[in-house]
């Protein structure tokens, strides 16, 4: 008998960022009152691959209508449920230092629904403070912390060498998922979901056209 | 006749990433002092699809050796010449605020060769001083500074309602790629590389599978 989950792990991660995209995208047309698209306007509009939105929605499901194209206010709605946003997450933010500021302040984070219900840091004269109403506690606390308020996601903005511990305290606290932006690799049990963020990859695909273009 | 950046254009972007992931795991494998490698020990070894490995690679240049594989050393050494990391790049950071700060401190940027040559802030409180032997500028003197040093680069960590204007003024300046952090659409000419970072993308992946999970 096949587990729930081995449909999903068949579905590339690089679908499941798209799905992401895509909704922002049907969220800029709801804006501007656009009602029905069919998947070659929505390429052209935002320079995406109509075949590579029609395969990426079919994991999902039909969702065009011949002759039509798809709904924009429902092909919204059912990508984000999809996806997960059609509820708030409580989200534990790690380590209060410059980077996790920036992560508590960045808008992006609680506009898709992501809400900092914590912040863990281990600086005496920050523990027991709180920011913009969310507390700031020691990591001694996490496994109460988590439990108390249900979380499952945490965002890890740690120096490199606090990162394995602090994480291995979330992991064993119940927490389900982490996105970790310390430049450490880090190791968690299998069923838990962990995403790593390089920013410098990103600044690699501007130097690689740079590099080439120059050659 | 093929313009130069025609071939470049058919390269996927997902291959340059991948490029800068290979990389990184050929780092790793110098590091524990392994000296060749096949496609398959690589693919398993840094969970990779050895398929995709010599495909992305293919489009480069034929780097395996038949019954040896690929020399550690010299595959990392062509595809860090190939992504740009051969050499530094001083790169201009715009913003000093919590982002900006975290990202002048982010080790992975200068690991890769990527050193911050200026800042620029409009915070006349900053404006002068220096932060790690980095000047602080103003923007007024965008112009001035991309020209004195060269810069082709440039970090975007400013507020959205400002990250418009800022770009119109690198843009004529002479900077060719933007690596952007501001929650913003910006239009740049077609010359410009711009890359928009979008942390809460990371964050939906994970809120995808702990969707799935609870259904």
């Amino acid at each position: 008998m096949a587990r729930p989950n081995d449909r999903l792990t068949k579905i590339p991660e690089m679908t499941i960022r798209r799905l992401s995209v895509y909704t922002r995208c049907l969220l800029l047309l709801e804006e501007d009152g656009v009602q029905t698209i069919s998947s070659q306007e929505l390429a052209e509009r935002f320079n995406l691959n109509s075949a590579q939105v029609r395969k990426d929605l079919a994991y999902f499901g039909e969702f065009g209508v011949r002759g039509i194209g798809y709904y924009v206010a429902g092909l919204k709605a059912e990508l984000q449920r999809i996806l997960g946003l059609d509820h708030e997450w409580p989200v534990a933010l790690v380590g209060l230092g410059n980077l996790g500021a920036a992560l508590f302040h960045y808008k992006g984070f609680s506009r898709q629904g992501f809400r900092v219900a914590v912040v863990f840091d281990d600086d005496p004269a920050k523990i027991g403070r709180a920011i913009d109403g969310v507390p700031i506690v020691s990591t001694v606390d996490v496994a109460r912390e988590v439990k108390e308020r249900s979380l499952q996601i945490a965002v890890l903005a740690v120096p490199a060498e606090a990162a394995q511990t602090v994480t291995d305290q979330l992991v064993a606290a119940g927490i389900k998922a982490i996105l970790n932006f310390a430049p450490a690799r880090l190791k968690v049990s299998k069923d838990v979901r962990l995403k790593n963020v390089d920013l410098s990859i990103e600044l690699e695909t501007l130097s690689f056209y740079l590099a080439q273009a120059a050659r």
